[in-house]
């Protein structure tokens, strides 16, 4: 399987637009499409076509030249290097607005990431049901978790308690954080962390707006 | 002045370490630092020495050689860099968990980017006072936005509506768009779009956590 030799080479970039092709193909399969060339995938993108040729022989060259890719056959592939052909069990910790906000969210509720416990310090908020799922106590993370096999903790606290949690969280052997806090966090190295950052995507449009201006 | 000279030649991910930073300064002001060196900054930031100087050279050479950059005037440069010394205008569309979430987000507290009003198509939540705003009727937005200095607007509906949003923003003639709804949306190239999409997070998590298990 020509997938597994080169997998661990993506690059970080190629990965962002793997997603991208990702959510692409699965709603081209719900419309009914079983072939894609690079060109329909392009146009459909706002990505060019040599890019995604380039990216998708990450996975060797299954696409027959003048027909395309089979759609399954290329969400499967994609799946399956991304890491994403398997559950991921996630906790959530602090459910505000932001909280709420992600328990709902349609990305956690196709199954492939799930979220299986949410925590928060509030006093008035622990023991109370939200989108049916009990809220517990931050301190009881360490027992909750053990024979759980929960791989990523989704931090959704005020940004003063975020390291907080990211600290717990490393303590308790969880292996990937995603935070989305206004404050980043660090983890040591063998932990994964991915700041969800909008200041980021705030500043590159004024950026380019004032550029434009001038 | 230097930095004018060179700003436009700021790559985007230069842009985002700028943002962050940015965020660490203001930090370490609020903390009473006046100067600080690039080993400083890289020691907070988890990003080299080397790199933040290189990044910092976009505005010229102002850090003095062994005693490190005036903090305040570091702050002032980046934020020229980047086109945020000055207010930016956001009209929200959709009030939902996640533009209830952003209302409340501390990026939108602090004065520089203001959400000024929020929009939503559902008869419920017309009306309705949140976080201190009216919400008014998605239709309303052309004549809201008549006479008003609107640059940004934030995308926050379902993913099935995000697009129809994009493209009434568009019309209406705002010119940076970000996308918070699961679904990716399009602009012609005068108009900026910032997808936040935290897929490719929880991808680059699951890919990198995968890459360590084999």
């Amino acid at each position: 399987m020509p997938l597994s030799l080169r997998a661990d080479k993506i690059p970080r970039a190629s990965i962002q637009r793997l997603a991208v092709y990702l959510q692409r193909l699965e709603r081209m399969l719900l419309e009914g499409a079983e072939l894609v060339s690079s060109e329909m995938l392009a146009g459909d993108c706002e990505i060019n076509a040599a890019q995604i040729r380039k990216d998708l022989t990450y996975f060797g060259e299954f696409g027959v030249r003048g027909v395309g890719y089979n759609v399954q056959r290329l969400i499967s592939c994609i799946k399956m290097a991304l890491g994403i052909d398997r559950p991921w069990n996630c906790v959530l910790l602090g459910v505000g607005n932001m909280g709420s906000a992600l328990l709902n969210h349609r990305e956690f509720r196709r199954g492939q990431y799930s979220i299986i416990a949410v925590f928060d310090s509030d006093p008035l908020k622990i023991g109370q049901s939200i989108s049916g799922l009990k809220v517990r106590d931050c301190k009881s993370l360490p027992e909750y978790i053990v024979g759980q096999d929960v791989q990523i903790g989704i931090i959704a606290t005020p940004p003063d308690k975020a390291q907080i949690m990211a600290d717990y969280l490393v303590e308790v052997g969880i292996r990937g954080l995603l935070n989305f806090a206004s404050a980043h966090v660090f983890a040591p190295d063998e932990v994964f962390v991915e700041n969800v950052d909008f200041c980021n995507h705030l500043y590159a449009l004024s950026f380019k707006i004032s550029q434009q201006d001038d």
